[in-house]
């Protein structure tokens, strides 16, 4: 048995104190060995209660550190581009949150520095964390919607609520970066296709949203093959954390995340009527813990076996894009082309693995 | 177009106040033309709501009234001998809510003389008031049970549950003798058998009911072929109305009855957790509405026709029997046989219809 | 009792033979007693199956007949003005099948002619037949949006699935006008509110539609209050028909029509796996069938009551005024605004009643 | 960090390789270090799958090797009384796979030597494998019925079906000892006492069942405190693996693993008609992959803390004195009190941990 992998995990903020939880108990085949954070007493906390971790709030030395085999990085996003391209340079396996970066020119130069990377070290070295991709509900619908049996897929209704957000500098804009990107990423896994136009509608708000977001907001998106892909996203729904997609093929459909699933009572509800049913999931946490389980164990296996899983710099990239373009919709109203660059003019070998299950098919 | 049927109601309580006002508004070829029962001013009151309806005190006048040419009885139980034959006297079609009499001796007696007035008038005059057997969903299961696709049939499991039963001289024999016939019916219908054992278990019964009775029960009924139904009745759930049936044969099984079905939301419990869920039916006349509806229609559709249809006085009789054994066994403990006497012993023609799906298939 | 309402039904295709089988054998308070047809052998042949009905080819003969008190129009759309109008010269209540008229303008002249016979007869006398009011799941979500506990209607997602259309002479633009005016009507009865806007977008069609035939379509809707309707119409899903919807509200969601209600069964599938499910109903008889029967006996009763009940004329206009500028955003790909004429500018009562749940609320 | 658990699995077969790839790749530290089997050949073979296991025909040598910190069990139940008796002699802990051993005095016999194990070495050393208590659903189950909202449990409707077992030599009893032994346990943790008598039935057989086999069976226990259990047992059901639990409380009901939880898709069946559904999983591997891997975890985290959790040893002696008192009520038909011994008389500490759940309540 070779010995475990030592991960170190930077930024211990709620998911990347989830991580290195994960890492240090459910994980096989790896160990936290050290985690890093600007906040130098969060970061020590945290690592006070693992044995044999340590901490720092400079993610270089955490990065560049010999006793530091693979690097989850949990940090802001403003932050991945800088540190991402440390483990480039490093040559140490990284699985960063998404989004990958800020915007498509950042991203696109990971995308490059990756590339380079992979040559120089024989391995394809980014991850990032777009999880739904090992929920096995999706990585279900996927399986199904590429084995044949329900022709060719047209459309893709997605839901996604989130109970609330914090109000303090909430910007409509950030519906579309930080929740609508993993649809982005859901339609590319599911189509095995870009977007390559998206348009945000802008309903009339909810009045429990902070003064001045939109939301719910309604995104159309057109994949290069002419399936078109509808999307709520509701950030303030107050129920809960409900994740839906329904695929519809020529043939056939399939829905997964209804909150209908699992377990379900009756009782006397306090109207003094009788109910049947059960509970919403609060968060993406308690949604998505067997997805991100299964992400991080994947991630460890993969760096074990010397191959690649999951998605790639280049998935990171093209969802950032369509979520600049979105941007760009949101404030004017109108359908926004996404332009990529085209893959074959980068150096290197291509690690587009978008069309890849990655439980099922590693690249 | 031949003239609508004109029919009496007899008892004008919870359930034939409802069936008067089916009768008048909802059901075809139909008029509500007279309503008896005991409290003369509850009568009037309920006929002075209908147009050209007449009220009485006594039963017999309207049965044998040259204006009423059909006769509905929703009087208690206890009467239903006399009355039902009167209506076999005065040679009228009547539907008779059930159970069919008190015990199987006087039920009995009915299934004779409907037999003579079956030679006598040409026709069956007797439907009893099983209404599931016209529930779309207890049709539907009993149509694939005998399309023969599963194969034999060999469990059924029923769930019967009530919110509460009023607790004033209520006593624990009411759940056989008013519940759970509704369930030996239903055992009947799926299996076109006759029950020949029944066990009656007395679990530690819920806080919630009255002192001294005996609820939830569970009852095993034996089935003529060796089939085996358990049966849940439990009259103060306090959720709700809830009837649901399983049938599990040699190749598969099928359920009905979820409380599941149909129209669903998710909203802030009171907890403040999101839910997901809908509502259970509060009583029987919300879940078995179209049922009754149907019955209705079925046995006026048939008056008109000269046929029967639906459950007949055997299959009332029949299910009397088994409450009988079945309230014999509550207080013993011990499983208890059925003794149904042997329908080819009776003079007449047949009339056991218990193996036919009324809807489908008219005897 | 008063006399059964004399009901003559025009049109005897699919909907109409299957609204004169209703009124002659489910419908309390009325009898059919006349069909017409331009396919007279037709026409002969239906009215043979039921006593004392005669027919004709001339639905003008009649609609003015003596012994005919109210007209069911199941004619196509493009007599159905003609048709409307004589109804409303001979003082008529008439139940008019969808859509109300082929166009926008001639629809405004059925609302124009309709007011100035509410005026001259005391009652309005057109219903238009958009059945999914009666339905009692759209009832039921109507009723839980419009008692605030879930606050303002933001968004619908609705699904019109068809398992196939007839190829010969089917275009692109009849799935706007025949299905996608249904999600026009549920848009403004849940919203109560008009559409101001719509946008139909074309993705890549199945190839199992005919050549040139865009299917499916996806349609979005602006209300006047801001809400967004999201629509999908796909007529040749192949599966079978499916209409759902889900309301999104500020505080909660509602579904209704999910495939998954009902009775199910496990069996071994063909492929020799497990499986738990139930059937999709084959068309929108089936579906509706509960829907139609309630609209025709609401459409009596409110006939003999001398009120009016359900979609009324402006309803028919206003949803055939959406249709009008869904064609030719179709045509175009680009979002085209309603022109409603400004109501208050007809002359005559008001009848518009689109805010009125027809079963609760009658006008 | 402490160094990961060297943990031997003892029988190869299904189950146990099942177990071995489980501790190689998804169990933190753990590591699988070593297989036994009787048949060597099929030892090696998966040893040989695994870098640094080595493998033995011999469990005894296996169980008491200094590199073996703790021992899986999974060899058949005949010589579960030696090989846990060999890991109590030798100080180490095993997790036995059930039942514990094949008869209730074999039984009593272990949970005395774990006893004296226990005060020996001061921790209990045995946990059973009755993985149901770590599956998501059953913990949510135990968690509200424990919480005291929906009042006393009074009843259990348990359903366990598998698709097929293998003819040769299966006999009647088995469903009994291998699968009803489940619903005992089950039943011991969900209502927190004893199981008192039960009654096997026998309905009856599928046409599907080898000659002679009695299947299904319906069992039913009474517990301590007068509750009731029913169960339905079938082990031929052609469909898939479905194991299903309701409880029925004084206030409300919940029931677990629905089939129709999960993805669901609509498609058109070969019956050319509309199905919507999903599949029943094929076998227990696939219902409860995350049970197991959640109990190994347990089993393996508990180790590292000196603690112990999940059922323990008198839940193997108390699940196998019902399932002998089945076997003989299955033989005649009768009712059979279950006889235990009184756990005071018993030297050493308590382990009596049913009332537990393991994965919130270590003991």
């Amino acid at each position: 048995m070779s010995p475990a992998l030592r991960v170190g995990v930077v930024g211990v903020g709620i998911m990347g104190a989830d991580h290195a939880e994960r890492l240090a108990r459910r994980t096989a085949r790896a160990e936290l060995v050290a985690v890093a954070d600007p906040d130098e007493v969060r970061a020590k906390e945290l690592a006070s209660r693992h044995d044999g971790v340590w901490s720092t709030g400079d993610a270089l030395e955490l990065i560049t550190s010999d006793e530091v085999d693979a690097v989850v990085l949990a940090s802001p996003g403003f932050v991945h581009e800088e540190q991402v391209l440390a483990c480039l340079a490093a040559g140490k396996p990284v699985l960063c949150e998404k989004p990958l970066t800020m915007d498509s020119e950042s991203s696109l130069r990971v995308v490059r520095a990756e590339r380079e990377a992979t040559e120089r070290f024989g391995r394809s070295l980014v991850q990032v964390g777009f999880m739904r991709r090992f929920d096995p509900e999706y990585a279900r619908l996927r399986a199904v919607l590429t084995d044949g049996s329900l022709g060719r897929t047209l459309l893709l209704h997605n839901v996604h609520r989130n109970a609330s957000v914090p109000n303090a500098d909430f910007r409509s804009e950030m519906i579309v970066r930080d929740s609508l990107v993993h649809e982005v990423d859901v339609a590319r896994f599911l189509f095995g296709e870009e977007v390559v136009a998206i348009q945000v509608l802008s309903p009339a708000p909810t009045s429990l949203a902070a003064e001045g977001v939109i939301d719910p907001q309604v995104a159309i998106f057109t994949m290069a093959g002419g399936g078109i892909v509808t999307n709520e996203v509701f950030v303030n729904s107050q129920v809960g954390y409900e994740v839906r997609c329904e695929a519809v093929a020529e043939r056939g459909s399939v829905v997964i995340g209804r909150p209908s699933s699992g377990a379900y009572s009756t009782s006397l509800g306090t109207s003094g009527a009788g109910q049947w049913g059960g509970s919403v999931p609060a968060d993406y946490r308690e949604r998505f813990a067997t997805a991100y389980d299964l992400e991080v164990q994947a991630w460890v296996d993969s760096v074990h076996a010397g191959t690649s899983v999951g998605p790639t710099a280049w998935d990171g990239y093209a969802a950032t894009a369509v979520s600049t373009a979105g941007m760009a919709s949101l404030a004017s109203g109108e359908r926004v082309t996404v332009d990529l660059v085209d893959p074959s003019t980068l150096a290197g070998p291509t690690t587009q693995t978008h069309h890849a299950s990655s439980t099922k098919e590693p690249s």
